[in-house]
Protein backbone atom coordinates (compact mmCIF):
# COMPACT_ATOMS: atom_id res chain seq x y z
CA UNK A 1 0.00 0.00 0.00
CA UNK A 2 1.82 3.20 -1.10
CA UNK A 3 2.37 5.49 2.02
CA UNK A 4 1.93 9.51 2.58
CA UNK A 5 5.46 11.20 3.08
CA UNK A 6 3.50 11.91 6.76
CA UNK A 7 3.19 8.39 7.36
CA UNK A 8 5.11 8.48 10.45
CA UNK A 9 3.72 10.96 11.79
CA UNK A 10 -0.13 9.71 11.21
CA UNK A 11 1.25 6.46 12.93
CA UNK A 12 2.96 8.68 15.84
CA UNK A 13 -0.25 10.43 16.06
CA UNK A 14 -2.24 7.26 16.41
CA UNK A 15 -0.07 5.86 19.10
CA UNK A 16 -0.58 8.93 21.40
CA UNK A 17 -4.21 9.03 20.64
CA UNK A 18 -4.91 5.20 21.35
CA UNK A 19 -2.72 5.63 23.84
CA UNK A 20 -4.42 8.36 25.37
CA UNK A 21 -8.41 7.94 24.59
CA UNK A 22 -8.10 4.05 24.30
CA UNK A 23 -8.47 2.60 20.64
CA UNK A 24 -12.09 1.83 21.03
CA UNK A 25 -12.56 5.20 22.35
CA UNK A 26 -10.82 6.91 19.56
CA UNK A 27 -11.41 7.40 15.58
CA UNK A 28 -9.83 7.77 12.73
CA UNK A 29 -10.79 11.49 12.65
CA UNK A 30 -8.84 11.87 16.19
CA UNK A 31 -5.79 10.81 14.67
CA UNK A 32 -6.56 13.38 12.02
CA UNK A 33 -6.78 15.89 14.10
CA UNK A 34 -4.12 15.29 16.26
CA UNK A 35 -1.64 15.17 12.89
CA UNK A 36 -3.37 17.89 11.34
CA UNK A 37 -4.80 16.15 8.14
CA UNK A 38 -8.22 15.62 6.67
CA UNK A 39 -9.71 12.58 7.78
CA UNK A 40 -9.93 11.59 3.89
CA UNK A 41 -6.51 12.14 3.32
CA UNK A 42 -6.07 9.30 6.05
CA UNK A 43 -8.18 6.78 4.33
CA UNK A 44 -6.48 7.46 1.14
CA UNK A 45 -3.98 5.09 2.63
CA UNK A 46 -5.89 2.92 5.21
CA UNK A 47 -9.14 0.85 4.85
CA UNK A 48 -9.86 1.13 9.01
CA UNK A 49 -8.88 2.08 12.16
CA UNK A 50 -7.64 -1.60 12.43
CA UNK A 51 -4.47 -0.79 10.07
CA UNK A 52 -3.56 2.60 12.35
CA UNK A 53 -3.38 0.07 14.95
CA UNK A 54 -1.50 -2.40 13.47
CA UNK A 55 0.75 0.18 11.91
CA UNK A 56 1.60 1.25 15.76
CA UNK A 57 1.99 -2.02 17.38
CA UNK A 58 3.27 -4.13 14.91
CA UNK A 59 7.17 -2.79 15.39
CA UNK A 60 7.62 -2.91 18.51
CA UNK A 61 5.52 -6.61 18.33
CA UNK A 62 7.50 -7.99 15.59
CA UNK A 63 11.47 -7.20 17.18
CA UNK A 64 10.33 -8.20 20.39
CA UNK A 65 9.16 -11.57 19.18
CA UNK A 66 12.45 -11.87 16.51
CA UNK A 67 14.75 -11.05 19.53
CA UNK A 68 13.50 -13.28 21.67
CA UNK A 69 13.36 -16.56 18.85
CA UNK A 70 17.16 -15.32 18.23
CA UNK A 71 17.72 -15.12 21.72
CA UNK A 72 16.07 -18.40 22.60
CA UNK A 73 18.03 -20.44 19.69
CA UNK A 74 21.35 -19.19 21.12
CA UNK A 75 23.72 -20.96 23.25
CA UNK A 76 25.07 -19.72 26.45
CA UNK A 77 23.50 -19.73 29.69
CA UNK A 78 19.99 -19.36 30.24
CA UNK A 79 20.58 -16.73 32.97
CA UNK A 80 22.42 -14.19 30.62
CA UNK A 81 19.16 -15.04 28.21
CA UNK A 82 17.05 -13.86 30.70
CA UNK A 83 19.26 -10.37 31.12
CA UNK A 84 19.35 -10.18 26.99
CA UNK A 85 15.61 -9.91 27.45
CA UNK A 86 14.66 -7.81 29.73
CA UNK A 87 17.07 -5.55 27.99
CA UNK A 88 15.60 -6.30 24.33
CA UNK A 89 11.77 -5.10 26.02
CA UNK A 90 13.62 -2.01 27.62
CA UNK A 91 15.10 -0.77 24.76
CA UNK A 92 12.10 -1.59 22.67
CA UNK A 93 10.25 0.71 25.43
CA UNK A 94 12.59 3.47 25.03
CA UNK A 95 12.20 3.21 21.34
CA UNK A 96 8.74 2.82 20.89
CA UNK A 97 7.45 4.01 24.33
CA UNK A 98 3.71 5.38 23.30
CA UNK A 99 3.82 2.13 20.62
CA UNK A 100 4.29 -0.34 23.37
CA UNK A 101 2.45 1.70 25.40
CA UNK A 102 -0.65 1.00 23.04
CA UNK A 103 0.38 -2.82 22.46
CA UNK A 104 0.23 -3.70 26.48
CA UNK A 105 -3.51 -1.94 26.74
CA UNK A 106 -4.91 -3.12 23.66
CA UNK A 107 -3.39 -6.47 22.42
CA UNK A 108 -1.10 -8.11 25.53
CA UNK A 109 -2.27 -10.72 26.81
CA UNK A 110 -6.00 -9.89 25.89
CA UNK A 111 -8.12 -12.48 23.70
CA UNK A 112 -9.04 -9.95 20.83
CA UNK A 113 -7.75 -11.56 17.47
CA UNK A 114 -5.91 -15.05 16.22
CA UNK A 115 -3.12 -13.74 15.28
CA UNK A 116 -2.28 -11.58 17.99
CA UNK A 117 -2.91 -14.02 21.17
CA UNK A 118 -0.60 -16.61 18.73
CA UNK A 119 2.14 -13.93 18.90
CA UNK A 120 1.60 -13.54 22.92
CA UNK A 121 1.80 -16.92 23.40
CA UNK A 122 4.82 -17.51 21.44
CA UNK A 123 6.54 -14.82 23.49
CA UNK A 124 5.66 -15.96 26.83
CA UNK A 125 6.67 -19.56 25.46
CA UNK A 126 10.20 -18.80 24.63
CA UNK A 127 10.51 -16.95 27.87
CA UNK A 128 9.59 -19.99 29.50
CA UNK A 129 11.89 -22.34 27.51
CA UNK A 130 14.84 -20.33 28.35
CA UNK A 131 13.72 -20.78 32.37
CA UNK A 132 13.02 -24.11 31.93
CA UNK A 133 16.89 -24.54 30.03
CA UNK A 134 18.52 -22.52 32.86
CA UNK A 135 16.69 -25.44 35.41
CA UNK A 136 17.70 -28.61 33.48
CA UNK A 137 21.29 -27.22 33.26
CA UNK A 138 20.72 -26.60 37.52
CA UNK A 139 21.73 -23.01 37.12
CA UNK A 140 18.28 -22.15 38.38
CA UNK A 141 16.26 -23.60 41.35
CA UNK A 142 13.79 -25.90 39.83
CA UNK A 143 10.73 -25.38 42.76
CA UNK A 144 8.57 -22.94 40.78
CA UNK A 145 6.54 -23.17 37.45
CA UNK A 146 8.81 -21.75 35.05
CA UNK A 147 5.58 -20.01 33.08
CA UNK A 148 4.96 -18.22 36.56
CA UNK A 149 8.55 -16.99 36.39
CA UNK A 150 8.61 -16.03 32.47
CA UNK A 151 4.92 -14.46 33.17
CA UNK A 152 6.14 -12.70 36.29
CA UNK A 153 9.30 -11.34 34.78
CA UNK A 154 6.72 -10.25 31.12
CA UNK A 155 4.41 -8.48 33.86
CA UNK A 156 7.24 -6.43 35.40
CA UNK A 157 9.05 -5.09 32.22
CA UNK A 158 5.64 -4.71 30.29
CA UNK A 159 4.41 -2.71 33.20
CA UNK A 160 7.14 -0.76 32.55
CA UNK A 161 4.90 1.70 30.07
CA UNK A 162 2.48 2.34 32.83
CA UNK A 163 5.46 4.05 35.10
CA UNK A 164 8.44 4.86 33.35
CA UNK A 165 9.26 8.11 32.33
CA UNK A 166 12.44 9.08 29.92
CA UNK A 167 13.21 11.73 31.47
CA UNK A 168 13.48 10.31 35.17
CA UNK A 169 16.48 9.26 37.21
CA UNK A 170 16.85 6.11 35.54
CA UNK A 171 17.26 4.74 31.74
CA UNK A 172 15.04 1.82 31.08
CA UNK A 173 18.28 -0.11 30.56
CA UNK A 174 19.09 0.45 33.82
CA UNK A 175 15.44 -0.84 35.09
CA UNK A 176 15.44 -3.85 33.03
CA UNK A 177 18.74 -5.01 34.66
CA UNK A 178 17.25 -4.19 37.99
CA UNK A 179 14.35 -6.50 37.45
CA UNK A 180 16.60 -9.40 35.65
CA UNK A 181 18.78 -8.95 38.60
CA UNK A 182 15.72 -9.31 41.15
CA UNK A 183 14.50 -12.47 38.85
CA UNK A 184 17.88 -13.90 38.97
CA UNK A 185 18.63 -13.57 41.85
CA UNK A 186 15.12 -15.21 42.84
CA UNK A 187 15.98 -18.29 40.16
CA UNK A 188 19.22 -18.91 42.74
CA UNK A 189 19.91 -21.98 43.43
CA UNK A 190 21.38 -20.97 46.99
CA UNK A 191 18.09 -20.78 49.48
CA UNK A 192 16.97 -17.23 50.47
CA UNK A 193 17.83 -16.44 53.94
CA UNK A 194 14.10 -13.69 54.24
CA UNK A 195 11.10 -14.83 54.81
CA UNK B 1 -28.50 6.52 45.18
CA UNK B 2 -31.26 4.54 45.36
CA UNK B 3 -30.04 1.04 43.43
CA UNK B 4 -32.20 -0.72 41.57
CA UNK B 5 -32.18 -4.57 42.61
CA UNK B 6 -30.30 -6.02 39.92
CA UNK B 7 -27.68 -3.52 40.84
CA UNK B 8 -25.26 -5.95 41.35
CA UNK B 9 -25.79 -7.58 38.08
CA UNK B 10 -25.47 -4.34 36.38
CA UNK B 11 -22.35 -3.58 37.85
CA UNK B 12 -21.08 -6.94 36.63
CA UNK B 13 -22.31 -6.58 33.09
CA UNK B 14 -20.59 -3.59 33.27
CA UNK B 15 -17.01 -4.89 34.03
CA UNK B 16 -17.89 -7.66 31.20
CA UNK B 17 -18.40 -5.30 28.74
CA UNK B 18 -15.65 -2.88 29.77
CA UNK B 19 -13.09 -5.74 29.86
CA UNK B 20 -14.05 -6.71 26.25
CA UNK B 21 -14.58 -3.37 24.69
CA UNK B 22 -12.28 -1.04 26.94
CA UNK B 23 -14.73 1.38 28.56
CA UNK B 24 -13.86 3.83 25.58
CA UNK B 25 -15.34 2.13 23.43
CA UNK B 26 -18.53 0.21 25.34
CA UNK B 27 -21.16 2.44 25.95
CA UNK B 28 -24.38 2.50 28.77
CA UNK B 29 -26.81 0.97 26.25
CA UNK B 30 -24.12 -1.93 25.43
CA UNK B 31 -24.10 -2.92 29.43
CA UNK B 32 -28.23 -2.35 29.35
CA UNK B 33 -28.14 -5.02 26.51
CA UNK B 34 -26.03 -7.19 28.34
CA UNK B 35 -28.18 -7.20 31.52
CA UNK B 36 -31.17 -6.81 29.76
CA UNK B 37 -32.28 -3.85 30.67
CA UNK B 38 -33.56 -0.90 29.24
CA UNK B 39 -30.92 1.99 28.43
CA UNK B 40 -33.73 4.71 30.44
CA UNK B 41 -33.52 1.95 33.43
CA UNK B 42 -29.87 2.42 34.01
CA UNK B 43 -29.92 6.26 34.11
CA UNK B 44 -32.25 6.05 36.46
CA UNK B 45 -29.58 4.90 38.98
CA UNK B 46 -26.11 6.22 37.19
CA UNK B 47 -25.84 10.15 35.38
CA UNK B 48 -22.87 9.10 33.31
CA UNK B 49 -21.27 5.83 32.03
CA UNK B 50 -17.97 6.98 34.69
CA UNK B 51 -20.16 6.33 37.22
CA UNK B 52 -20.30 2.80 35.76
CA UNK B 53 -16.97 2.40 35.83
CA UNK B 54 -16.62 3.81 39.40
CA UNK B 55 -18.75 1.00 40.97
CA UNK B 56 -17.29 -1.57 39.09
CA UNK B 57 -13.11 -0.68 39.88
CA UNK B 58 -14.21 1.09 43.41
CA UNK B 59 -14.81 -2.21 44.97
CA UNK B 60 -11.43 -3.90 44.23
CA UNK B 61 -9.27 -0.61 44.36
CA UNK B 62 -10.49 0.97 47.68
CA UNK B 63 -10.24 -3.25 49.63
CA UNK B 64 -6.79 -3.31 47.99
CA UNK B 65 -5.26 0.22 49.39
CA UNK B 66 -7.22 -0.78 52.73
CA UNK B 67 -5.33 -3.78 53.03
CA UNK B 68 -2.44 -2.62 52.41
CA UNK B 69 -2.51 0.49 54.39
CA UNK B 70 -2.82 -1.85 57.53
CA UNK B 71 -0.52 -4.20 56.25
CA UNK B 72 2.45 -1.32 56.06
CA UNK B 73 1.47 0.00 59.44
CA UNK B 74 1.45 -3.85 61.53
CA UNK B 75 4.78 -4.81 63.30
CA UNK B 76 6.59 -7.74 61.13
CA UNK B 77 9.16 -8.74 59.50
CA UNK B 78 9.19 -6.85 56.08
CA UNK B 79 9.53 -10.35 54.08
CA UNK B 80 5.74 -11.58 55.60
CA UNK B 81 4.35 -8.30 54.43
CA UNK B 82 5.34 -8.44 51.27
CA UNK B 83 3.91 -12.28 51.35
CA UNK B 84 0.97 -11.04 52.63
CA UNK B 85 0.65 -8.33 49.69
CA UNK B 86 1.12 -10.84 47.04
CA UNK B 87 -1.98 -12.40 48.78
CA UNK B 88 -4.10 -9.87 49.55
CA UNK B 89 -3.47 -8.59 45.32
CA UNK B 90 -4.37 -12.20 44.33
CA UNK B 91 -7.44 -12.60 46.56
CA UNK B 92 -9.14 -9.82 45.27
CA UNK B 93 -8.28 -10.98 42.00
CA UNK B 94 -9.62 -14.00 42.96
CA UNK B 95 -13.00 -12.39 44.01
CA UNK B 96 -13.10 -9.86 41.44
CA UNK B 97 -11.20 -10.75 38.76
CA UNK B 98 -13.08 -8.86 35.93
CA UNK B 99 -13.50 -6.08 38.27
CA UNK B 100 -9.87 -5.75 38.22
CA UNK B 101 -8.62 -6.22 34.82
CA UNK B 102 -10.58 -3.01 33.83
CA UNK B 103 -8.97 -1.14 37.17
CA UNK B 104 -6.19 -2.29 35.18
CA UNK B 105 -6.82 -1.62 31.58
CA UNK B 106 -8.69 1.72 32.21
CA UNK B 107 -6.88 3.32 35.32
CA UNK B 108 -4.05 1.71 37.10
CA UNK B 109 -0.81 3.82 36.49
CA UNK B 110 -2.39 5.43 33.76
CA UNK B 111 -2.43 9.28 34.02
CA UNK B 112 -6.80 9.52 34.22
CA UNK B 113 -7.89 11.77 36.88
CA UNK B 114 -6.01 13.23 40.31
CA UNK B 115 -8.30 11.19 42.30
CA UNK B 116 -7.31 7.66 40.75
CA UNK B 117 -3.62 8.57 40.39
CA UNK B 118 -3.34 9.48 44.28
CA UNK B 119 -4.71 6.08 45.07
CA UNK B 120 -1.69 4.60 42.84
CA UNK B 121 0.82 6.57 43.65
CA UNK B 122 -0.37 5.46 47.75
CA UNK B 123 -0.18 1.85 46.63
CA UNK B 124 3.19 1.79 45.18
CA UNK B 125 4.74 4.25 48.41
CA UNK B 126 2.90 1.31 50.76
CA UNK B 127 5.12 -0.87 48.77
CA UNK B 128 7.98 1.09 48.46
CA UNK B 129 8.01 1.66 52.40
CA UNK B 130 8.15 -1.86 53.21
CA UNK B 131 10.74 -2.56 51.19
CA UNK B 132 12.52 0.14 52.72
CA UNK B 133 11.96 -1.30 56.14
CA UNK B 134 12.99 -4.73 55.08
CA UNK B 135 16.47 -3.25 53.91
CA UNK B 136 16.79 -0.78 56.77
CA UNK B 137 16.39 -3.78 58.80
CA UNK B 138 19.15 -5.73 56.96
CA UNK B 139 16.68 -8.04 55.75
CA UNK B 140 16.62 -7.10 52.42
CA UNK B 141 19.79 -6.01 50.20
CA UNK B 142 19.62 -2.21 49.67
CA UNK B 143 21.71 -2.83 46.13
CA UNK B 144 18.21 -2.20 44.05
CA UNK B 145 15.84 0.68 44.30
CA UNK B 146 12.97 0.33 46.48
CA UNK B 147 10.52 1.54 43.87
CA UNK B 148 11.98 -0.38 41.17
CA UNK B 149 11.32 -3.55 43.46
CA UNK B 150 7.90 -2.42 44.36
CA UNK B 151 6.54 -1.67 40.84
CA UNK B 152 8.02 -4.60 39.49
CA UNK B 153 6.04 -6.53 41.91
CA UNK B 154 3.02 -4.56 41.54
CA UNK B 155 3.46 -5.13 37.61
CA UNK B 156 3.49 -9.22 37.77
CA UNK B 157 0.76 -9.19 40.32
CA UNK B 158 -1.05 -6.73 37.87
CA UNK B 159 -0.31 -8.77 35.23
CA UNK B 160 -2.10 -11.80 36.50
CA UNK B 161 -5.29 -10.23 35.19
CA UNK B 162 -4.36 -10.84 31.49
CA UNK B 163 -3.06 -14.83 32.06
CA UNK B 164 -4.63 -16.05 34.79
CA UNK B 165 -7.32 -18.46 34.78
CA UNK B 166 -9.31 -19.44 37.56
CA UNK B 167 -10.12 -22.92 36.45
CA UNK B 168 -6.57 -23.55 35.61
CA UNK B 169 -3.81 -25.67 37.37
CA UNK B 170 -3.28 -23.25 40.47
CA UNK B 171 -5.35 -20.85 42.66
CA UNK B 172 -3.90 -17.29 42.38
CA UNK B 173 -3.01 -17.41 45.77
CA UNK B 174 -0.21 -20.28 45.04
CA UNK B 175 0.67 -17.97 41.78
CA UNK B 176 0.92 -15.06 44.06
CA UNK B 177 2.87 -16.87 46.91
CA UNK B 178 5.60 -18.06 43.73
CA UNK B 179 5.65 -14.52 42.65
CA UNK B 180 6.40 -13.35 46.20
CA UNK B 181 8.79 -16.25 46.85
CA UNK B 182 10.76 -15.25 43.67
CA UNK B 183 10.58 -11.36 44.41
CA UNK B 184 11.86 -12.39 48.40
CA UNK B 185 14.46 -14.61 47.49
CA UNK B 186 15.88 -11.67 44.59
CA UNK B 187 16.04 -9.13 47.94
CA UNK B 188 18.09 -12.46 50.03
CA UNK B 189 20.97 -10.94 50.95
CA UNK B 190 23.04 -13.87 49.99
CA UNK B 191 25.00 -13.32 46.75
CA UNK B 192 23.18 -14.85 43.82
CA UNK B 193 25.01 -17.55 42.19
CA UNK B 194 23.87 -17.22 38.44
CA UNK B 195 24.54 -14.80 35.74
Amino acid sequence: MPRPSRWDDVVAAAAKVFRERGYDGASVEDVADEVGMLKGSIYNYISTKEDLLLAVVRPPAERLLREMRDLEAADGPAGDKIRLMARSHARVIEDFLPYVAVYVQELAGRQTSDEWMAMDREYVTLAERIVEAGMEADEFRSDVRPRIVALSLIGSLNWLTRWYQPDGPESALEVADQIADLCLRGLSVRPATTG
